[in-house]
């Protein structure tokens, strides 16, 4: 049984032998683990070994953007085959590194910006996607199946040692650099400064290799920040659909929203209409969430208990340092963010998450993927996936559950709400139902092994559209869903083409309501509700912490 | 909308108030963050505020036990109203703080060797029971809706400033210090020892408040060791059944395994069943595991390539440090652990999950509660359940979902395997299998809002017993699943109650599969195929590495 001749260490001996090439190419210019922004070139060049699995810290927001041009500008004659691991493909160096050769493999979260590029190189075979996941299912595949050799890092600050500071936007960090460090892996970091005293240690220095002041500050996208001049009043009306049909009828106190103007516009209307139904502290008190501005005036209004956030956002760290009773902050003042755990806290510690899609079909499965474009779902999947394993009961989540097992023979439990909210027509009058999802034809240009779905129809619950509210949890048929969601579809062609007594039956039923069966008068779902009318509003409800970035502004 | 006049950091107030008292209290007792043990009792009166959220690190191994003791042991005149948040109850202190009038309320995942007492306390109303989570649950919900506001927390070492050293039993710490910490809370933790320089730095002092040196280092407990001689001839009939008829059928490279007895036969029928089915390097690759000592022939021969752990094994420290290349290993040479990361590595990362229960009904629903004790589920709700927020693809989960999918009009997608492995009779000739979980009636008797079940029937993919393997993803209608059940049942009373025809006609379909029908010879179902028959074996196959506690050795 025993083989005394095998060798058990081989990446500890891989990452010494790294090292020791970095010691001798470099070891003149470091100083501890620093390096100066010159040699990160010969840096990457002396760590990297061809094939080797490459975390490169792109998230949601902060994006290691140093490190991923000096990636990108490596020699593909000696750094080729590279095996990219990334929570988002945001910036064009992402691509530019298979475009340029360096990389040839990826396994991502999400690439909005780049979903066209992507598309593109997968079709000329410039990359060959491993998969498309859930952010928290990419960490979970750094411990088991990919973890990174090298990771390359943002953070806000190192000191002379290597312990970092990576401050509100700690993000994704955490979970790479555990996964990394403990594989006998290589860490590099790029920050924004080197300090002597960190305002707080968030990664140990033993964790660390080598740091690198970088030539600029660390990319952010402000990707949460919604303009309130830019709501529509359907927008205010689904709101106030989404506030009394749902938030109240189900008493949902913790939950989630996606990004986007529907979400917003009900963040808007907790302060006004929410309380005046008499809601205040009882929805809405607890939120996994990036702090979206546009939840200021809930928060100042006393709505608002507590945010967990995955990340933070531009302009929004004063105010948040001064809302310490309601936001994750450290003793140093500033905010504490965590991709993994904030995931985990959506997944298992909310009631409902609510957001936006691009397409519907007639079970209710919803896709932002749409042809020529491979753009994945970031945490979508996660926070709108009935958590099966949660086991904690909660008025939302038993009654949810209740109406899911009327009359059904089975053991009974809880369930997540899931709803998607969309107009029933978006840009360029696409109309939101479609009879096929595009996922499919994209699975098969693209060669997936599955329609590349964000939420799948039996874990919606709910789909909210001007017209009204399709509540799937009451259907007890394939028959009955599809005829629920035509009935919500509007003057889309999937909603032309309803049964309307069966639709009228159903409506008879609760199954789908309309504003006026909800009590809800359409003449006050004007822009008056918006407790914020434009950016100015939200920084004047912050009483003037709230520091939205240039390009927001206009004044 | 402004409330000029509110006040946004009560909680920070309150810390600094809580630190104060200490200080004036204590601080000439106090050398920066470091007390004596003596003053542990004082410190607790002094932070402490009745009605607290207190979470005890108390989790599957590690227990901060000195100050359990010094918590339990506290004035109920001063202190009372607590509401204990814990992983797991597994010390008489647990729950002598409820005995003892200090605490009142309790939300945990797990109380196995506890599970008779709490039952009495709870129908004595000493204890009110928020409820009974998943591990990756409660840890969520630490973020979200039960944020501790002062963690007693266990660490192997404490550095003069309070940076600490977790070592290879980090588990539940950094989620517990994460939460605490930045929500202003109050950090205490005990070290078994203060170091002047620790071998790594797990949690950074900042994160920390009071270290006490404890008189006698944490109480741990070998949860995951089973003795291969108490292995029996049907365990050795049913691993071959699982390698067989489920591993190799689905290719199961990345999985995680319950604890028993029937699990660590499996493990040790890799090296040799398996092998001899030419399985080496095709099936279980990766795990999400803690260090089962039973796994050591299976990585000695080449078996796994991984090991991402929840906590760690007492006694296999020193293998753990001499196979980095298998184990996470930090550069200092021992194992980090986490167990909020390995449960998402569990979720998303594994295609399955197989335990064992105490309980199966008619649809697959299966429980460990059992009248009179409440034992709470760990983390068998989050592994045993379909991730339905996963989106990579992987050969065993696209068959699992193809074979639920099979004649049903929907969306295509991927399943997670759970599979349930149990002898039909459990000790004391109690069957496995139930018209009704005892659950029902626990619910009812503990006034819970569900019954307490650990895997619902739904999730469940495969039930395993000596007679067979019921394939339940194949099963059409409630009555084929109850069919393919019994059909596995044996001579318990629901066996006994099959409808025979139409098990033959399940068995026809692959539905229900014998031994023989997967081509397994019973007679070769002995003890010689196991790879270690004892713990003897086990420490000769690591090289002598393993150091079995001293309970298990009988040498």
């Amino acid at each position: 049984m025993n083989a005394p001749e095998r060798i058990w260490n081989h990446q500890q001996r891989n990452r010494a032998a790294r090292l020791e090439r970095v010691r001798l190419q470099l070891g003149a210019d470091l100083t501890g683990k620093i390096l100066p922004a010159a040699r990160a070139g010969d840096l990457l060049h002396a760590v990297l070994e061809c094939g080797d699995r490459v975390c490169l810290e792109g998230n949601n927001q902060k994006q290691a953007d140093f490190l991923g041009k000096t990636l990108a500008a490596l020699d593909p004659l000696r750094i080729n085959q590279l095996h990219m691991l990334q929570s988002v493909l945001a910036l064009p160096e992402h691509l530019d590194v298979f475009e340029n050769g360096i990389a040839s493999k990826l396994d991502f979260s999400f690439s909005g910006p780049q979903a066209a590029r992507l598309a593109r190189l997968v079709s000329s075979r410039k990359i060959d996607i491993g998969a498309i996941h859930t952010y928290l299912e990419l960490f979970g595949r750094y411990f088991v199946d990919l973890t990174p050799r090298v990771s390359l890092i943002a953070a806000e600050a190192a000191d002379r040692h290597g312990n970092l500071y990576t401050g509100p936007n700690t993000e994704d960090t955490p979970a790479i650099v555990e996964a990394t460090a403990f594989k006998s892996g290589i860490v590099i970091v790029q920050v924004n400064r080197i300090m002597d005293v960190l305002p707080r240690v968030d990664i140990p220095a033993d964790w660390v290799d080598y740091v690198i002041e970088a030539p600029t500050p660390y990319y952010i996208e402000p990707l949460f920040t919604r303009d309130p001049a830019l709501i529509s009043e359907i927008q205010v009306l689904m709101a106030m659909m989404a506030i009394k049909g749902i938030y109240a009828e189900y008493q949902v106190e913790r939950l989630n929203h996606g990004i986007g103007f529907d979400t917003a516009a009900i963040e808007l209307l907790l302060p006004t209409y929410a309380a005046s139904l008499g809601l205040r502290g009882k929805i809405a008190r607890h939120w996994a969430l990036n702090p979206h501005p546009a939840l200021i005036p809930a928060i100042e209004a006393g709505f608002v208990e507590s945010v967990h956030s995955f990340g933070s956002e531009l302009g929004m760290e004063p105010y948040i340092s001064a809302r310490p009773d309601v936001f994750f902050v450290g003793p140093d003042g500033s905010m504490r963010s965590n991709r993994a755990l904030c995931q985990a806290a959506g997944h298992y510690a909310c009631d409902m998450f609510i957001g936006s899609t691009l397409q519907i079909d007639l079970q209710g499965n919803s896709s932002t993927a749409t042809l020529g474009r491979i753009a994945g779902f970031g945490g979508a999947p996660n926070m709108g996936a009935d958590a099966r394993g949660r086991r904690h009961a909660s008025p939302a989540w038993l009654k949810a559950g209740r109406q899911a097992g009327e009359g059904r023979n089975r053991m009974p439990r809880g369930q997540k709400l899931v709803v998607q909210i969309v107009e029933t027509f978006r840009e360029h009058m696409q109309p939101a139902f479609v009879e096929k999802l595009d996922a499919w034809e994209l699975a098969e240009q693209a060669g997936m092994a599955l329609p590349p779905v964000m939420i799948y129809g039996d874990d919606v619950t709910h789909i909210l559209t001007e017209e009204g509210i399709a509540n799937l949890l009451l259907c007890r048929t394939d028959e009955e869903r599809e005829q629920a969601i035509r009935g919500v579809a509007g003057y889309t062609p999937v909603g032309m083409a309803r049964d309307h007594r069966m639709v009228e039956n159903l409506r008879d039923r609760g199954i789908v309501q309309r504003p006026e069966d909800l009590g809800i008068d359409k003449r006050l779902a004007t822009r008056d509700l918006l407790a914020a009318k434009n950016m100015k509003d939200l920084v004047r409800a912050s009483g003037g912490l709230y520091m939205p970035p240039e390009r927001f502004r206009n004044w």
